[in-house]
């Protein structure tokens, strides 16, 4: 099996849809469009949070509806700061996400923040998981913590993402954290969303490289070094001083940014303040050379492009043809009887012809 | 204009059909599949040209025919070594190709070196500019050289180089080096086609590293620091050590292999043999370990799919109702009208629709 098939596999719908739809009428009250505008529009994460579920629904009729109040919503957006963060299961996301955030709303920001995480489905529904995982910053007032669900609808994970950002945005949060797990493909869409990417590794690196994919690191502004307390704080500063220097190899960055590493303790708030500052040194950058703006116009341009790659395949392999024959051409291929191109033209053609 | 819609434009066809087709058919002999393919296995390098030729042909004839002709010199090919080589223009990579070429033929080796160059087009044509480049290389028995032309057929340069690469091997060649400019695409592409993948560096790296694409370092199974003579041998040695430092922060290789850096000066004809003694010791590791074939097989799958995708994105791209809409949707993405999905939707219609 190979990443591109697990790939196409993994954005097939793979959730019933009519759990979906019973799990979710049962919950939800139905507001018209313009309800669901005013409600986000005014604050009300009841209604922001119903709204966000109305757009991950499979439901056809939620779905328009959503988009509807997505587009309305849209005049109301684009005024936060986009911050990713990604790292490897062990690396102290939630503890660091949860200091950070409530260093954020320390300041007055209002903050949200979305996770998307590749394993959750369904059955395993995260967000109690998330809000116990973030004790303090999940009760705040001005904290909204939400999961994304991993679902097969078009777009994706990456769509309904954006259109969190987007209805978030609307309901007044000016600091959208977006958090994925730095091991799968979530990183280079979340790069396409946010305007800032941080990556946290340990300083003990070794295991937890094994599970970061490669490519990620060069994506990163931002890399913090998590745990630096206690008997850590050492090796830390050495991984901190060897990672600036082995990212000054690295190609630079587009904007121009060269990418910065810094130590923090999240258990004795040490260094969150440090890499907000940063954050804002990044910001003040990127606008002051115009990026800022540049880079948020293609972002939404190579979004475009991807959601239109991705229905393409979808729909081609979603073709009953398509999906009987793979197997036998994939077999082929692995016996070295057929070129890749005869491979993939005789699927073509049965996709083409139905 | 964003990387997506460059990409996309690039696969269009941008040649006239007819051009290729007079100049194609006042120079080639036609010959049967069967002639071809007993002229290839013969190890007839003007009958292997020739059939290079005919699969990079617009004309659908000789499509159809070359595919034939390759589907027939598959069982006499993968019995290479396929080495793919990247470096910005101006780190010598002709100087090393030809050191490294004449090192290989001094071993006995019959070595091939396919060229992908984004930026030749058939005005351009840079056989000759390839044939001057490796002087001493071209005129080799065991030695054959052959650029790949940039075009728009459907699979597009991967797909060329891929049947190359088959049909040289099936011509008796046991050493294939793919040779790009590591700053387009075609990296990623290469990748997927090659059993070893070095980039060459040079010492001095700054100005160089901005033309270098992002994730290609964290590819490179071998790097080699050109041009490590003179006064740059100490320079060189620092930054063999430097990069080796750096290289062991990075995500590990799928196969298990760490990464090398070697020093080589292609002038003096230093440090030439230790690179191939390098890529041996790979492939003994990668062959012992199974990922050598696990990959070889694995590559052949994500071609098909690759090839499945391309085809896809140039029909839709290549649809009319689709070219005139896209510039209205890029501008209302600009001016944050539309959202991302909301003009993929649009766009998709038009094109289903057709």
């Amino acid at each position: 099996m190979t990443d591109k098939t697990e790939k196409s596999i993994t954005s097939l719908p793979n959730i019933n849809p009519d759990i979906l739809a019973r799990s979710g009428r049962k919950k939800r009250r139905r507001y018209s469009v313009s309800e669901y505008v005013d409600g986000i529009v005014s604050g009300n994460r009841t209604i922001l949070s119903q709204a966000i579920t109305l757009a991950e629904s499979s439901l056809p009729g939620d779905y328009e509806c959503a988009q509807e109040v997505i587009e309305k919503c849209l005049p109301h957006s684009a005024k936060s700061v986009r911050i990713g963060i990604t790292g490897v299961p062990g690396v102290g996301k939630s503890t660091f996400i949860e200091a950070f955030g409530l260093h954020l709303v320390s300041l007055g920001k209002k903050t949200a923040v979305l996770t998307i995480d590749p394993s959750s489905n369904i059955s395993k529904g995260s967000i109690l998981g998330d809000k116990t995982r973030m004790e303090k910053l999940s009760v705040h007032p001005s904290a909204f913590i939400r999961p994304s669900p991993n679902s097969g609808r078009p777009g994706g994970v990456a769509r309904m993402t954006r259109e969190s950002i987007i209805m978030c945005e609307a309901a007044g949060f000016d600091t959208i954290i977006v958090e994925t797990v730095g091991v799968g493909q979530s990183e280079t869409a979340i790069h396409s969303m946010v305007d800032v990417f941080m990556l946290l590794l340990l300083a003990r690196a070794g295991d937890e490289l094994q599970g970061i994919k490669r490519g990620i690191m060069e994506l990163a502004d931002i890399i913090a070094i998590t745990k630096a307390d206690g008997d850590n704080i050492q090796a830390a500063e050495n991984a901190r001083i060897t990672f600036t220097g082995a990212l000054s190899l690295f190609p630079p960055h587009e904007s121009g940014w060269k990418p910065r590493v810094l130590t923090c303790s999240a258990k004795q708030n040490k260094g969150i303040a440090e890499l907000w500052d940063t954050i804002q040194e990044y910001l003040i950058f990127v606008k002051q050379s115009g990026y800022f703006e540049e880079f948020r116009k293609r972002q939404a341009v190579i979004r475009m492009h991807d959601t239109i790659s991705e229905c393409l395949n979808n729909s081609f392999y979603n073709n009953e043809e398509v999906k009987n024959l793979i197997p036998l051409m994939e077999n082929l291929l692995y016996e070295g009887k057929i070129t890749s191109y005869k491979a993939a033209l005789t699927l073509l053609e049965k996709y083409f012809k139905r």
